[in-house]
């Protein structure tokens, strides 16, 4: 007979439709599983959750829609909440992956999780670094800055990047990348830590608090006289229009995220367009899958810079399933200071 | 002495900022002109002026503005307006150009214009199509329409493409060359005449009046069940917002314009950008000035295409410059059917 175990777990209470979530969207609970994947099942594997990660896209998968990719992305109410995590295999009926595996992927928030559908898992094979970075820096979190800043923006020395949402798990290394490219950075961030943390931990050239600013355009103007040629967009919204206002002819917006806009009923409209025309601006939306080819060249960039410490990451750790609710809505409030971790276990 | 001749001008009567212009924006008046280059001038042409375009961009020329490039496009109050159109060298001090030489580029509305920035003139050297083509299909127009679609929106055979504003000097165009390029395209126009146009003059496969649409998302999905692989923007407002909704993974905008925002004082905010992560969008700006380079091989192109009727351009032709600032209003509300050209001269 398997073990049977007491499996703490987050569960969506209902879909969140048309308006913001909020920690009681969620409950934790606590169930049993067996400690074996099932005889009858194949190409399973069970693993034990060690690190969850909070992005603000998750505000997705927790919404009723008629475009579901995937039953094994989005919970339905009364099951698990779905995201990225690091976890370590326990048993597994899949040829990939072994007991004793630590891999990085989509998974549950829970203790034990049994996930059909192992193929969206990557083994983890450099194990010293921090495990919870495969959370964030190694993991979706850096594969997306690194498509979305050198692929999509294709950056060039000298020129003058704007990062918004700037100390998020994104947009930190966005900003690293960018001093690593030779080229001029500054990012918006909602408080003064952040803002100090940008400027004397992180290395961008400039920092402000978008908060502290009833004129952004002229926020813009004063840290961009020349205006920008690149605009790493996190957040949509009055920044946007901002920022279209001070591009350079020829500049690039790379879409990744418009956090400002998920959770409100009426999207404030972006009323600055023509000026993609007149400065003949590209902008590109993206999502990170469609550049998983990239990951093992990104690994070889981004794995020595970290230990040579020449890249930062911070982390803003909270301990336990139960915390997990408050930290991914304090995302939408910005209330973390760097990338958003779930401690489920550090084993 | 030179012979001194009565020149009929429409001038600008002030600047017109943050309305809609009108009729009476403009006013014609009779000066004299005389008609000999003065000996002190160099570089210098003087013009008969024959043929004058209506664009829908000359709205900007006639606001005022803080980022003037150039005296020589922006007129002033009192001082005529300035567009593209096809004119005759009557006299020159700038040895590129000679009496006799017809040309293209940006003139005067007025009959005889004396030109101090002859080189943003192009000679004309096919003369066996009608010289009132070098105002759209030759000229600016057919240019946009070649950059605009084959070098920003990259199509490839199969693809479906949505045209907005597809009557008009541009829009015809890429529907055009889109059948060439083996793509299925759907246009929108604002009347039942213009539909019938596309639908059975210009070869659309398909087209809509919006004004008939009061759910512009309901007909895109009625046109295009599988969704756009490339929008030409032309208009902006909620066809763009109903456009992003239908968009296709890795789609493409190019925007050319956004006729339906330029006359009013609060542009109506575009809310679904959103869908340019999740759809993978590229959206991108862009001006035929960055193209210039692409003259030659866009006239070979298009050149023996009109020869052999695989072409089919359309004009709506007014005769003399009294009717010239009505034509030009007239493109705001819609009223013109297939490119705007006024007849100064037929000489």
């Amino acid at each position: 007979m398997a073990q049977v175990m007491s499996n703490k777990q987050v569960l969506l209470r209902d879909f969140v439709n048309g308006r913001s979530p909020t920690e009681s969207d969620m409950y934790v609970t606590t169930n049993t599983l067996s400690l074996k994947v099932p005889p009858q099942d194949s190409n399973v594997v069970l693993v034990k959750n060690l690190y969850l990660s909070c992005d603000p896209m998750m505000r997705f998968l927790i919404m009723k829609s008629d475009q579901r990719m995937s039953k094994y992305i989005y919970p339905s109410p009364g099951s698990p909440i779905c995201g990225y995590g690091v976890a370590k295999v326990l048993d597994s009926s899949h040829p990939e992956f072994k007991e004793g595996d630590l891999v990085w992927g989509l998974t549950r928030w829970e203790e034990y999780s049994l996930l059909p559908n192992p193929q969206s898992l990557i083994k983890i094979h450099h194990t010293d670094v921090p495990l919870s970075y495969y959370t964030g820096i190694l993991g979706m979190a850096g594969k997306t800055a690194y498509a979305g800043f050198f692929e999509v923006c294709r950056p060039k020395k000298g020129e003058y990047v704007f990062v918004s949402a700037a100390s998020g798990a994104v947009g930190q290394l966005v900003g690293q990348f960018a001093k690593l490219a030779g080229c001029y950075v500054v990012g918006s961030a909602g408080s003064k830590e952040k803002v100090d943390l940008l400027k004397n931990k992180i290395g961008f050239d400039e920092a402000f608090n978008y908060k502290e600013e009833h004129d952004l355009d002229a926020a813009l103007k004063r840290y961009f006289p020349e205006g920008i040629d690149i605009y790493f967009e996190n957040v949509g919204g009055e920044m946007l229009d901002a920022v279209l206002q001070n591009m350079r002819v020829h500049g690039r917006i790379a879409v990744c995220g418009l956090i400002s806009q998920y959770n409100i009923d009426e999207p404030e409209g972006c009323r600055n367009l023509i000026y993609l025309i007149s400065k003949q601006v590209r902008m590109q939306g993206f999502l990170v899958f469609s550049y998983y080819h990239l990951y093992e060249k990104f690994l070889e960039m981004v794995l020595p810079a970290i230990k040579e410490g020449k890249i930062t990451y911070v982390e803003d750790v909270v301990e336990g399933l139960e915390s997990a609710p408050a930290a991914l809505i304090g995302l939408y409030a910005g209330r973390n200071v760097g990338k958003q971790v779930v401690v489920v276990s550090r084993e």
